[in-house]
């Protein structure tokens, strides 16, 4: 179960409100790489974990420190929302400015929440919760979560680069450096797991029964002859020192697939249910055709 | 561009239709661990590739392998869908188990595509753009892609194990060899931009401006004083080689956070807006709870 | 900022796992009167909260008290899960149940977590974050959160009819006495904020505005002259004490709209844009239909 | 069934079409607190009641009123639009305006509807019928519904400060009043059916079966000593009359949560399904890591 | 503006009720193919509807008589759930029906609307406004328009050919009569319009802007060079009678497509940004991975 | 199954990069009018293929070429993101145009994807696989097919208007003339199939069974009397040639539903529940209205 402080995690001091870096930070609170996403995640990861406690134990400490991560974001964007402009009437119509930044805001944060964060992205579009993943297999959720922690310090360096207020910057310089942690963390835990050798995920599933030849083949599609050649993933042993990388140009092995025609059920058409209609719709569309010429010179 | 060939890249056979089966096939086809998924990440992550050429070469190869796979699910989805009941009429009803069919599927197979793949998820839940994730950080993206063929790969083992179907085993048995070297794919990539020295991601933001000391902090939310010792993230060199891993507990930086009241064109209740509320604001209720009680009793 | 206990808030017993009453738990999870809903819209109503301090700390305390009804919540459905099938095999195919069970279940329940919680409803439909309701207004907010508990311990006790696993119905037990408290504690804000005296909300808003006449008409749209009667609504003083309810059959006040012909750069139909095409119109199409049905007695 | 008018329920007129106003116009029709949702809203609740036929009449009434509503921001979106920028060449590069209004309009509104509304909310984010809620519980719809008009209200009163158009406040003012008398409405059936002593809805579930001692405690997960008094929740008589409220510090009662180890079908990593895993898994990940890193020099 | 009568369309009878069905028939309430989409779609179309009135007028008959034709399935829908289980308690536990019953239901017909019809499809996915399509463009209108009734009469049929119930099929019937006529009523606006000729829609861009050469070539991405011949859509003079049908094999014109390197604001990884990495890349991902091999022996 | 070149199919020139116009273009990517949506629209249709095998074969073409109408538009939209601003820092503050810029973009292309196209649309909504239609009647999918290219071609026109750019117009045009194509290519499908006379879709449903005198007839639901005429679908043979139009004023033929009260599972008010309930309702909230009165007095 859980408690909390009135108190922010980091300080979160806005020196000059911008509306439209409020509008900004959304992303990092409702966008697939922000911080309603891992919270919840870390949490759901941790609630259905099967195996060692620990685990569980260290998913919960990280997921429930996200939920401050989303109450100091939540801050930011309302000390960011100050000051903004609620109406475009007379006195303003002769600054053009106010459109602008009207324009550029996120209009709910004035007509749904009273100058408020959202449960949204950075364009208004809310939190979904399919991107809460947990597959209790606890490599592919590690991986999963360093991907999360990846694009999300991604997206708080930007955030970072893109303001000059100093209040901001120094929050989203903590933001930063715990991202940095949580990545290691994640790794951490893939390392105690097997490492590289932890792949192919799941590593429960016997190798043996997959289509040998093509595990460990890179499948070109390319239509061209000049195979780019260099890249790692083309010869050599594999990463997880499994097998050996190759090359295969892609090759049907499959033949042309043959559905049966439609049941009666499911009403298609009629032309649909014919079965000689290789025979039958060919003339009929000759003769049809014929028709139809006919038809479209006359109108 | 683009071509195609109107063979399967390998064979898909169904020996034993089964519309619940088929189901379960659309979380491969529509989910966020499935095919479609992958095919567009793959395919924005090569068109929005700035850097080596090599990168959108190989994600083109890649993305347009992963339309093959689609193409078949689909066909698998469309072949276990043959003979599925299409009525539940009289002559049914003596035989409770078509009805129980009936209740097991997607039944837009039936309603909406005339027994054939939808684009959606094994509960019917259409496939989301907002799970293609192109970062534009080439580390941050092969993270993102060994996440989605880990889980992906967890997926086609589950149905594998689901199914006894010699032709469906046989072609998921091809599906599962495919993620193994795509994993090692992407983490190739991720070795030749530096392994695991390529965390923090990204690497192009100076370390030097995060708020130190919380970089390389396992951070405790945990209230009680047990705290599990023997994670590799609480002591030792940071995986990525630039740290050394210790613990905090969690502990409050940044204060109360102190909103202004709400500006008149917000619209709050009037109760909101006053400025010394803690002292008028009780007084208020106090005064309105009492000629509320006159009105109620009299109305 | 939050902490938290391993210990869950209250116990979470399952005495007869039950993977369709998993799925059903989900809808109090991941559903639009579930529990993430609440815990973030009681934490973003407080992170946003302007106004009498004591209604942030409050919102706090619910919102954080919350995220320990998902975690009980979650455990129960990973416990519901145990023993579920993950197969649908020669052993087990004589034995129809199990198809009939897999066919119940959320099959992501198998396929995408492992027998763990989603983040999604009874139906597999994930999370939406537009669910999350912080106005800015108080008493709007708290009517919300009042519709919420109120659907929400609806949902609680039709789960708890539907089960008879004693472990489930004490559990359930409790989360309706919690809802019990919630709905009387946001209905006690209101009263604090002046109860019935609140509305209309927002109270901010001049009434002299509003266009007299309308603001306490309960307007008919029926087409019959047997209006019933005996409705509270339709005669008395209102609610809220401010004016007389009476009865105003629908009536257009509006008169016809009209649009201008569309912009060039709209591209619209050649059609469309000609001014004099009530004539030409007609005139036209008068043509046609002697051409087409020629056409069509030819055809 | 339905029948219209050609004419509008008030008249909306648009002095000065302003495209950013617009936009904003359709958080009315497709937002969350929107006229697409009350009008859905209202009319399936009337079409699922059960119970008196007042309310099935009443809710029909209203809910008919309210496609007026939607019919009349509809065509004042339509009407704003007008002279609005269909594109941004060479007569137009000079006036950087040009570019701001279009930058802060819906592009939707050019791209897709040729100057026209859309089902969709001020951000461009498509109307979603999990809003549309109807419980078959009366007093916890009517709850659902005077929250609605609460924001709905709000919303109306913050695009009528937005604007200084004589035509849209005068419409904006009409719809205010309207949203009066829905509050209201609403209110009056709850008062019907027992006013506040209606709570804890459903009132048809036996209050014995709650656990007790939680159902009028008010539960702090405050982690500090110094807890708000003076709130209305915290002491004194419960608003639904059946209960005395009283605060209580959160604390456990449900103990930790055991699950079992992943299934094999699950796929989980080997390193999970180990029983005695706090001491095995220990050491094989420590054996591991240094079989990995003898692998890693090597390769 | 709106008004309605207490009776319905046509009579809705179920005289043998269905749960499963119940859930069937939401797919023609609220999925893309479903009655809110097409009703909402028409009265969008008819609010914006900019050329001659009288298509304003028709589309607003239209969309009206929708309304009533979600009232009749929200009937149907309750009608069907009479009788449903809403317990899995032990004096049903020996009859497994029961549970085959409540797995194949919509579960929040019971939990989220106590027996009545939601806003979401035959998986229980809600409306989403995006499929309201109103182009502006009369005859782009009249194809999505028929394009919604041949999918909506489709999937009328289908659910006839399900049900053997006397008074659903009487019902289904009456539908299916009126698709009939809508797809005619469209269709015959096209007629109006020009018919074929009305193609390419828009008509009012210029034909003589279009790449030539293109516009009436079967573009084929056909690797082989067994190109079926015979479809109308090769030779011959074009539908519209605006060109001439003939064949391209697919070839690209295009050339590669070079991205610049990443701005350092947008935080790619370093390796991504240098200039000359092909040289260098290769160079760098040598040295770096010797270097990690060292220190990943060391760690 | 799919190859791929690494040049485009046609070149993608951005003279004067606006990354406005990049937010513009996403519409025609991941809008529902969008290419996203055609080529997985046209595969799935391919896959699911039922009947004559000319049809798949062609599906399978158009549907690859559509991946590359998608590869262009995200370099159209890379290449217009070039030179994009980052940053609102210092040097950028004396300039008002730089924040319009950032206000009227797509801000996640630079939070988000470092400056590439996204799988959403110009409001950044993303890409929804609802959209993806294939009904398994093949007239049915085709006039799907011709309402997509319809509102497509307009959607492509709209930017061909907004945009000067000379290397955007000329790519614009290539779309525009391959829409051309497309349209014609659905409609010779038709038209192979019956053309007009293939309606009503699915001609394999016995019309017989229609309700008859409604599959002809314009339901008029207007309330007046003053009927426009003159429209091709109110009289004369209708369009299929199967019937005759006719006018009927709309007219309950259906009486008033009635449903049953509530269960006791379903959890509704006590007061739904009794059967008198028109008496002992009314008696029962004006008793319950006393004591309320009494009891909010009292507290």
């Amino acid at each position: 179960m859980f408690y909390h402080d009135r108190e922010l995690q980091y300080k979160v001091r806005v020196d000059k409100p911008n509306p439209l870096f409020a509008r900004m930070l959304q992303q990092a609170i409702g966008g697939i790489e922000g911080e309603i996403r891992v919270c919840l995640q870390y949490l759901f990861q941790a609630w259905g974990s099967r195996g060692p406690e620990k685990y569980r134990n260290m998913l919960l400490e990280t997921g429930t420190e996200e939920m401050a991560h989303i109450e100091m974001l939540a801050t930011a964007v309302a000390l960011n929302l100050e000051g903004a402009p609620t109406s475009m009437q007379d006195e303003f119509a002769k600054d053009k400015v106010v459109e602008a930044v009207l324009g550029g805001m996120d209009v709910r944060h004035i007509l749904s929440s009273g100058m408020a964060a959202l449960a949204s992205d950075g364009n208004g579009v809310p939190f979904n919760g399919s991107w809460i993943v947990g597959s209790g297999n606890i490599v592919a959720d590690m991986y999963t979560n360093v991907a999360a922690e990846s694009t999300g310090r991604t997206l708080a360096t930007r955030l970072w680069h893109m303001t000059d207020d100093p209040g901001m910057k120094d929050f989203l310089s903590f933001l930063i450096a715990r991202d940095t942690m949580h990545q290691n963390q994640w790794l951490a835990v893939i390392e105690e797991n097997g490492g590289l050798n932890a792949t192919p995920v799941p590593n429960s599933f016997p190798q043996s029964e997959e289509v040998q030849g093509f595990n460990y083949a890179f499948v070109s599609t390319y239509i061209g002859n000049d195979i780019t050649t260099g890249g790692r993933w083309t010869q050599g042993p594999s990463v997880d020192g499994k097998g050996e990388f190759h090359v295969e140009k892609a090759a049907p092995l499959g033949g042309i697939p043959k559905l049966s025609p439609p049941v009666p059920g499911a009403f298609a058409q009629k032309e649909q249910m014919t079965t000689v209609d290789s025979v039958i719709g060919t003339v009929q569309s000759k003769i049809e055709g014929t028709l139809n010429s006919h038809h479209d010179s006359n109108s």
